[in-house]
């Protein structure tokens, strides 16, 4: 399968839904929806909401049916990229190649717009969703809430504040990470899975790839962030060593970090062993992740 | 009945429930749990809990099993004065007699906090209830984040902070408040009603009733802060004056004020005609809107 036409073919698919889902920008509070606009759709791999829709494929499924929920895992994703840019958090001007939110905006327009983000979030992912049931549905919706919390985003960003300018290890690195990012990328194989309609071991199966590819993306983040042209990623690059930051770089070398990198992708692609060519895009997307240049 | 006594027996239902459902102080990330527990544990009215488990008991339930329900409530409601109270938006020192979470703790712990307790409430809302079909939980869901978000509390902040600094007209205001202080009150009712068991009819004439009385409530919260104590109130009083900020006591005065703040109390009171006396509570609740001193 050509990789590229799927990604593109999806991030359109997702973009249109996530533009027709949206209020619109001349809807009152316009300097809101405009501001929710400007970094909900300035481009983004949609990595998130894809791994959702080819894991319900996965398992076989109708895909325009998990949509509305898909573009709301993009909603949690967008809001957490808006309200780390601010100045209390990692103050970054530039974000998809854009100035970020509160750059173009201003900060009380950039906190509300995450927080509308966050809370549209969970108005996409309760939307009924013909052929699945109101407890299946309801389960992924708690389980969103997990992931995108206390026990999984917002806790990791927490910690990886408090690990700023101090030495971790390995082991917690890879702790902070396993909730900063991770739970959100393996929560979305996860979701997309239950949501297609996947048996309890699918489920399972499709959320440890999620958790292995999501290892793997994070090790490439702070890859990019070394050896990253900040053109191409459209954001600033260099600024884990400027922050004195701890980074699977720091602590293992490029080399070291590279080979973490396949291995969980390795890792991924074994977990996908049981499953049909149905799954052919998740084996992509894993060998995606790292080979990655923004 | 005795309100005071109902008001001491239900904050401390709720205190005690959110106390239990949410990660101790110690769990990691402790300066996380910590700075949540210091704004939602901190005293409150406790309010919106109270109106969704007085208007379930007004249609006919077991209030035991909405609790967690409720509680996700006031985790918005939290989550809202938290980011509110930063200094980007309000820039308020004091809620609640303590200092806000910004002041306590920093911005970033602050910001955080807000979005860890906007997403747990939905954690807490979509948890199963016994007796309560998933589809009716899922429909409260929804309205939650409906009422929450850009078309409810979030979308009247922004509309409220656009106001700053120029004179709207009285329709104008009330359009904000209806979004910034209405919507979530106005939601409690309707959600207890549902989620109660209450039907159509009952559930559309709680609505209504929790519409009247949120404006009544944020009348009075503008009457208290031209005629409050701020010691009694646990926050600084005269800030609207200060900020040339429109209001119902700046529109029509204070005798204009109290007059529209009573019609609206009076006509709550008539929605709820239709009911037994198992809606004392919220006849009572209705009155001390305007008679609270904080």
């Amino acid at each position: 399968m050509d990789l590229k036409l799927y990604l593109q073919t999806n991030q359109s698919l997702v973009d249109k839904a996530l533009s027709a889902l949206l209020p619109g920008p001349e809807e009152p509070p316009q300097r809101l929806n405009q501001a929710i606009r400007h970094s909900l759709l300035g481009g983004g791999k949609r990595l998130r909401p894809i791994l959702i829709l080819a894991c319900a494929d996965a398992v076989g499924t109708q895909r325009e049916q998990l949509l509305a929920f898909a573009c709301g895992m993009e909603c949690l994703h967008t809001y957490s990229l808006i309200h780390d840019d601010l100045p209390a958090m990692d103050d970054d001007d530039l974000r998809r190649g854009r100035p970020t939110c509160h750059k173009q905006f201003d900060e009380a327009t950039a906190i509300l717009a995450g927080d509308a983000l966050l809370t549209f979030a969970f108005d996409l992912a309760s939307r009924p969703i013909q052929g699945i049931s109101a407890d299946t549905l309801l389960m992924a919706v708690r389980q969103l809430a997990h992931d995108a919390g206390i026990f999984g985003m917002v806790g990791g960003q927490m910690m990886d504040l408090l690990a700023e300018h101090r030495k971790v290890d390995l082991g917690e690195l890879r702790g902070i990470h396993r909730l900063k990012t991770g739970a959100l990328i393996r929560c979305a194989c996860e979701c997309g899975a239950r949501l297609g309609g996947g048996t309890s071991d699918q489920i399972e199966t499709l959320k440890n790839y999620g958790a292995a590819i999501g290892l793997a993306f994070q090790i490439t983040d702070d890859l990019l962030d070394v050896t990253g042209d900040s053109q191409v990623m459209g954001k600033a690059t260099g600024k884990d060593e400027i922050n004195a930051k701890s980074t699977y770089p720091s602590l293992m070398g490029i080399e070291g970090a590279r080979h973490l990198a396949q291995e969980q992708i390795n890792l991924a692609l074994s977990h996908l062993e049981s499953f049909s060519s149905a799954a052919d895009p998740l084996r992509d997307l894993a060998r995606y992740i790292t080979e990655r240049t923004h």
